[in-house]
């Protein structure tokens, strides 16, 4: 996955545990596309401050994957939901079969 | 759940965002059941320390679960898996829908 993408997401699913400040620079970078000096511009943070920040939230949101691996198990996730709904695909299907693939579509 | 079980549950899931020494010393005191004293004893550290560490600790884990939801997941996925195989039960029984129940208890 590339790194951008992949610290997009983490970004997601970890950005509860940075500060205010720390998920504000992070979205505008990673999700809004902006340069460190618009970053700095909007936050009121110097340019150099703005890219410490990055790179500290870098660390420490691949850190916290490392160590709960929510992505990972989102990943897995999807993977056993899409495995499940092709395996419930060969069976002759009915109206019970039917329920059931509804009832995994809209629970994983 | 009663409180002491849920944070037992708790070192589990966000005992790796903790200190060696913190993860230590609420082992010690959910998973063993030592007393302060013994806990004390055992890391070389004061009764009061102890305490106040518990306490510290009892509260970060509380808040990561608010935050991140892990047990209240862990809690769901149970019952996703629950449900599923009893809809799998009232399906006309075939070998296909065995592979498909062995799938979802090496999966979930």
């Amino acid at each position: 996955m590339d790194d951008r993408i992949k610290l997009s997401i983490l970004i997601d699913l970890y950005g509860v545990l940075l500060t205010d400040k720390q998920r504000d620079i992070m979205n505008l970078y990673y999700n809004d596309d902006l340069s460190l000096a618009e970053i700095g511009e909007i936050t009121n943070t110097s340019r150099q401050a703005v890219f410490d920040i990055i790179k500290r939230c870098d660390k420490l949101l691949l850190e916290y994957e490392e160590k709960l691996c929510l992505l990972k198990n989102e990943i897995e996730s999807k993977l056993f939901k899409e495995n499940l709904l092709e395996m419930l695909e060969l069976v002759d299907n009915n109206d019970k079969i039917e329920k059931i693939k509804k009832y995994i579509l809209e629970n994983i």
